[in-house]
């Protein structure tokens, strides 16, 4: 199996990241934050731990502004529906995953209204557009960091530029991005930051992150035990206990940290670099093969390393169903959650093939993957 | 180590369930319900697997009635503020933990109103006082099954006939004995089940179901992507999808198909009787040590594997740490994210000393920490 579904799920995961979920289940598998014992306090120090090395990454100071979620998805609608108020108005963009628009859309029912910035047809965004979609009401600027259907990149830090100077709160959506791309909350101006954990930062499923800037406070959107100020019947006004309700899933952050640690180790330009250099090699090979149709910049340093194509007028899903039936390869086909990126790109109706490359794939995948569909595309002609 | 906080979490799972977890992982870990590759099928086909599992275990028809969430305080938001509306009446008990407490607190600002039933102080509830509190604008009756502080059992049968009667939906908080206790949705009138994964059902931390009956139609709390009807801007209307958001905790998930597996092997009957019978043991042990008080029932038939001490006028983190410190002995003191209970049983100023026990839990354990107990004491005196 050519596993090319990384933006959706990377897979495989480092060993380490195997070994320290069992790890965490086999010796130290309790509840962190609540009881005082060996392996409660265990616990409660490996989730401290990871909060720090997010921090890392992403050059946050203070480990208490790291909020674990669900995945990014929880972490979005903690961040919109947490911010905004009846009046308020959201700026965002047509590139958006639904994570973004459907918690937007459905801010309208309590009066909160919204501009969606439309990109050009390779999904990218003139900043100056951000700018004047702005109003007076303007609350919060949200954009995803790339694509999750085409890879286009988002230049964040001229977004950033423009929600500091006019004083609006920034989202940046890094669920293509995080653990692979710079990115620096300080220097970006980034308010507010959502991380899937099962993505590049090579975490499992059941992980997600949202940082919430110093000077945010967002209305939580559930209450219960946070192990914190047990005797009040109300939420505590503490960070990050105030967003995070219940037992978290302790042996997931603890897979994560090991992620994190091993992108630490590894290097995040030279994660960069391998997952660029492949990209670029398969726009190069796809440019070659005739019918095919990839969308998107077409240049691996606009965009991640996300690349969706269609054979002619080929069904797309048809199209991942033979690449997975015939050849073993794993994509995802049709409209990825995206149906304003996909309007943004003409893709409605047919949705396309999305190949997505992770740290752990290589040359000779890609060339596997062309000659697959230089197959498909002979069988058509 | 002897480890008395299943309450919290239950500790060690069952081996099968660390190695599904590790399997999903290394063999199938792509994404649930979005591609059609066959890693994505596979994934997909064992959150159905789980979902089949758990309608076996509570006598559910319909698998897609099952909701995954991430804990069961996230299970216990999804339930409160998606079905109430301003105006609404909730009435629930003074055993309640604060996941349950806290949103309904919050609600009050919203103009949900409620009346919180007082249990006597070993926790009991009088079920008259249910239907005495009940308005004509009463929607919803929200009661744990079992309390986390002290383990005295609630009559849910009881309410459940109470709530059909008066046609109120019926909400059940089964934290503390789902996978122990036999818990018939249909035949105890339960509309919604809460239930965490990470406890009696023997899966990791991270997951946690909320059953929701075919004739309810919550509001999600959130949205995102969903995998089902991807060209819609707004949340689709179809369940589990309406519910869950983003991609799942698909190898937590899997764990908990393992440890509901184990359980259903095992039989309910089994487990309970052997929790019961350590229960019953340690409840007549305490009752020799002078000076200790035991809260709750103290009769295993009326109350969950939960005992909660203390000795004399002893600080309970004090003893909780000594406990870990000299005896290796893990439990949990303070205040159990549990105020009003505290209040009830008269604990809320020195909290209380909680022992947990799971089913991997032996006779010789109980003994460890009956001599500790003793130790303890002795020096006191």
């Amino acid at each position: 199996m050519i596993y090319l579904d990384n933006a959706a799920t990377t897979f495989p995961k480092p060993h380490e990241v195997y070994e320290e979920i069992l790890n965490c289940m086999k010796n130290y598998g309790a509840n962190p934050g609540r009881a005082g014992h060996k392996l409660a306090l265990e616990a409660g120090r490996t989730i401290y731990e990871t909060r720090e090395n997010i921090c890392k990454l992403f050059n946050i100071d203070n480990p208490m502004n790291i909020v674990f979620t669900n995945n990014a998805t929880d972490s979005l609608n903690l961040a919109i529906k947490g911010l905004v108020n009846e009046g308020d108005h959201i700026v965002t963009t047509s590139m958006e995953h639904n994570s973004v628009i459907r918690p937007i859309k459905t801010l309208e029912k309590i009066g909160v209204s919204n501009t969606i910035v439309k990109c050009n047809e390779s999904g990218e965004l003139d900043v100056n557009d951000i700018k004047k979609a702005i109003k007076e009401n303007t609350k919060l600027i949200v954009t995803t960091h790339a694509s999750n259907v085409c890879g286009t990149l988002i230049d964040i830090e001229s977004v950033g530029k423009i929600a500091r100077e006019m004083n609006i709160v920034y989202l940046v959506d890094a669920s293509q991005t995080a653990g692979v791309y710079n990115i620096d909350v300080k220097n970006m101006n980034i308010d507010m930051l959502a991380l899937p954990g099962h993505k590049g930062l090579l975490g499992p499923q059941g992980t997600g992150i949202l940082y919430v800037g110093e000077k945010i406070n967002l209305n939580q959107l559930k209450e219960g035990g946070t192990g914190s100020k047990s005797e009040e019947l109300t939420q505590p006004n503490i960070v990050p206990d105030k967003y995070e309700s219940g037992t978290p899933n302790t042996p997931g952050i603890a897979g994560l940290n090991a992620g994190i640690q091993f992108i630490l180790k590894e290097g995040i330009d030279n994660i960069r670099k391998h997952e660029e250099e492949l990209t670029q090699y398969f726009l190069n090979e796809l440019s070659l093969i005739p019918i095919i149709k990839v969308y998107g910049t077409k240049d691996a340093k606009k965009q991640a390393a996300v690349i969706s194509i269609n054979i002619g007028s080929q069904d797309s899903s048809e199209v991942s169903f033979i690449l997975d039936s015939v050849f073993d390869i794993a994509t995802r086909s049709g409209l990825h959650c995206g149906p304003l990126a996909h309007k943004t790109m003409n893709t409605l109706e047919q949705g396309t093939v999305r190949f997505s490359i992770g740290y752990f794939n290589t040359k000779e995948d890609i060339d596997k993957a062309v000659a697959a569909l230089k197959s498909i595309v002979d069988e058509i002609k």
